[in-house]
């Protein structure tokens, strides 16, 4: 996800930042197993939860309004649109972008072979 | 990337894991923050290294001998193909593709405009 024209301080706003995240991951239905998040000077945010179904990850260039978002899934149990809607929202962009990659075919072929 | 036909054992090895992240981290000339790895029962690891230049992250699937990363930077000082390569060797990756997504576009025009 591209998420742009986002609420500049609320980048640089670790706690926020956060809350934002996790509740992304918890209300698609994720399993939270775990967080980092890392604060850059002057500004700046990593941060990453990690999740029974892969992970989600944002950075956030506080300057530009701009934060790069991953939400990387596997299975069917995780709403998507959800954790991507509550991204946008919480992040307060006013423009944004979603490419869908598919990972993994190598197991898919595997499969249906097996 | 795609790594496929790795080394079925050491997809499910935690220390090798580890190791393999760490080192494509360093000798492509990254700045490691942090790092974080989760290992699944039965079997898979999730695992990610935090870099001053955003992260990577290792999905694994030993029993299909299948792994997915994402090497996540920005600025130009991190060497891709490098840290690429360390990962298809230290896996025994027979077979791998990579997938290049240029992130933060609205970055680049906003630098140009300024």
């Amino acid at each position: 996800m591209e998420l742009e024209d986002c609420d500049k301080e609320l980048l640089n706003d670790l706690s926020s930042l956060k809350s934002a995240l996790l509740t992304a991951a918890d209300e698609a239905g994720a399993t939270i197993l775990g967080e980092s998040f890392h604060r850059f000077s002057p500004h700046g945010i990593s941060g990453v939860v990690i999740i029974a179904e892969s992970h989600l990850f944002i950075h956030t260039w506080p300057e530009y309004g701009y934060a790069a978002a991953d939400i990387f899934t596997c299975g069917d149990t995780v709403q998507l649109d959800k954790a991507a809607e509550i991204l946008v929202r919480k992040l307060g962009a006013r423009h944004h972008s979603v490419v869908e990659l598919e990972r993994g075919k190598s197991i898919v072929e595997q499969s249906r072979v097996g």
